[in-house]
């Protein structure tokens, strides 16, 4: 309720200084007045180029344009697809003063700043294809009014197999025998000596929400201690289910882990969680999957403790910035197992997202309301795991 | 019963075609005469260099040795360790002859061929540390009335957790994102157009043993259609604990799946079982993982339709022969995602399998039984999984 009433004073601060904004009278957001009116929409997709025509259910892709084009047009609106996304001769900074709707991805994220959200006088809402909105400026979202939501649980399941299977690679050291193979060699000691069996081993999830959850039960058949860590214990129902034991104190679980898995949002709280001094406190050879977001982790932190043995290896999907740097140093420290932002972009998933995307616009141009969980930004108010 | 009077017939053949054999009259084996005596071990394992210090658990190297030396010469034994094995010149060659007890691994296999059995003049007990004794000539050593044992279950969670982690590498499309990142690039569209959930796919283990049955409980919480084909049907409980439905005819199998995995020893009737007609039958762009052994594939069948796209992808550890050699076509093929001989030479598989060999030395000495699901050949007859 504090939260609530924080947003709407911080509604009326914006509405105050900002006169010129299209928030209409007697409205507190831009959304509730969607009206018939044709729209212009756009969308930023990773470029598939060549690949654009080997699977006609690439729909994530800038061609593929979530397959919504023709619904959109017959309507009358406008859809404007585009990769290009930085700065400010961008194609979408082009758009950016007439649109009233951006979709964006995580996975070839389009920064949402506070400087566009003002330049943007027609925008109402923000839809993220995928899961993860922290590439828009929440707070500045909130305070114009906007709404962002989510396909949430589109590709939790895509996110939660990928991290099990980043866990294996990690826990039996493939890639060292990959490399063997494609470089002529033959050295099973020198995969073995540290090739593991997950069985036995303790694994710990920082954030147990949906993600989390699904990755535990993937865990549970294969007899490893099970530990999470989030604000709150999960349905008991679940715990019993999973064998996974609640660590209220997160330094507690991780003293205790030989595999970490995060799965926390990156908000204001777990930008930069895991430094130097939280990286010292796991145990010596950890390994870490972060299919999360790059930033939750510092960034040299992770490479010192790679490069140092602190950490045993290291895999995600996730960097900081994205698209990563041909210099980011993620591509070069010992023991990673790194791959582009993938995991909730396969083809099941993006067929999830997109189909979540149209549902959202059609109740959009109705004036209805989106599913409850899919609101990062409603009315001025953060969803809970953005506070 | 018909193929111990087999067995039994082929001992008197041996028996009566070789006087010189170390065969004591009134015995119908080697191994029941197996007295308190100083015997000659020989242990053939691969070579650890400079890893054999880095793992104190690294038992099952050449440097290792399984960890029972001391325990061995303390009773009087002699125990001699190899890697080198191939070829007159080999060091196992100069062995053979006066060697009691030769331990081999699936990993660096000592090839036992009915030569080297016919020259073993003394050898009464083939220990394997691992599991899968096909690098021996069961045949010859049932005809020469010797004892093969593996350390049966020591390795088939390392195996299977193996083979999961396989399936999600090539279903997710994993390596051509971790390319990307070691060569400097992004580009997720180029993964993405391939990447998919394992949910909801139909995967089917061919062999349901104990490696194919811990695989299938292991898959039971990614929602995917379970099948899989043995000779027999597994039991109902078992078959209702996973899901998974039985398949009688194999080709019936092979046209509905995504997945292939592969979990048969092999044996003449799976030599080459996979050739270009069965793989014919399968989807296109079927994913077949074997962990089992390389020569169930016809290798240029496989090479061909990695190439065609027939098969989408391939991944395992098992190769014939092993080591690969530098030219083998499976390290270049394309959608391959192999490694050298590891799976089940974990860590914790060595423990176990170091473990399971020194039972059985031990129950050796004293002349008694082995645990029963460990022996390969017994009193001439094969173990029904190689008949």
């Amino acid at each position: 309720m504090a939260m609530r009433r924080a947003a709407t004073s911080a509604i009326r601060v914006f509405s105050s200084s900002s006169p010129s904004s299209s928030v209409s009278s007697g409205s507190s957001t831009r959304l509730l007045h969607a009206s018939a009116e044709s729209k212009k929409i756009v969308g930023v997709f990773y470029k598939a180029n060549e690949y654009a025509s080997m699977n006609p259910n690439f729909v994530g892709s800038l061609e593929g344009a979530l397959g919504i084009r023709d619904w959109l047009e017959s309507q009358g609106h406008q859809y404007i697809v585009t990769d290009d996304k930085e700065g400010l001769d961008s194609e979408l900074e082009k758009h950016i003063p007439d649109l009233h709707v951006l979709i964006t991805t995580p996975f070839h994220p389009a920064y949402v700043t506070a400087e566009r959200i003002k330049r943007a006088k027609n925008l109402q809402l923000l839809l993220t294809a995928g899961i993860g909105s922290d590439h828009i400026d929440l707070k500045a979202a909130a305070a114009a009014g906007l709404t962002v939501a989510e396909v949430t649980g589109s590709n939790v399941v895509s996110v939660a197999e990928d991290e099990l299977m980043r866990i294996l690679i990690l826990v039996r050291n493939f890639l060292p025998g990959y490399h063997q193979v494609i470089n002529g060699e033959w050295n099973v000691a020198a995969i073995a000596y540290r090739a593991y069996d997950l069985e036995g081993k303790t694994v710990g999830t920082v954030g147990a929400g949906r993600i989390g959850k699904l990755l535990l039960q993937r865990l549970k058949p294969f007899n490893c201690n099970l530990l999470y860590h989030d604000r709150l214990k999960m349905d008991p129902e679940l715990e019993k289910q999973t064998g996974a034991k609640f660590e209220e104190d997160l330094d507690s679980l991780l003293s205790k882990c030989d595999v970490v898995v995060i799965n926390t949002p990156l908000t204001e709280k777990t930008r930069g969680m895991f430094d130097k001094e939280r990286i010292a406190k796991m145990k010596k050879g950890v390994l870490i999957v972060n299919n999360a977001r790059g930033a939750i982790m510092d960034t040299q932190a992770v490479v010192d403790a790679c490069s140092s043995g602190q950490i045993g290896g290291y895999s995600g999907d996730v960097w900081n910035p994205q698209p990563a740097p041909k210099d980011h140093p993620w591509r070069y420290m010992p023991n990673q197992a790194m791959t582009p932002h993938i995991s909730g972009t396969t083809i099941d998933g993006q067929l999830r997202y997109a189909a979540g995307v149209k549902d959202m616009l059609d109740r959009y141009f109705k004036g209805e309301e989106f599913p409850p969980q899919n609101y990062i930004v409603k009315e001025g108010k953060l969803a809970s795991q953005y506070l």
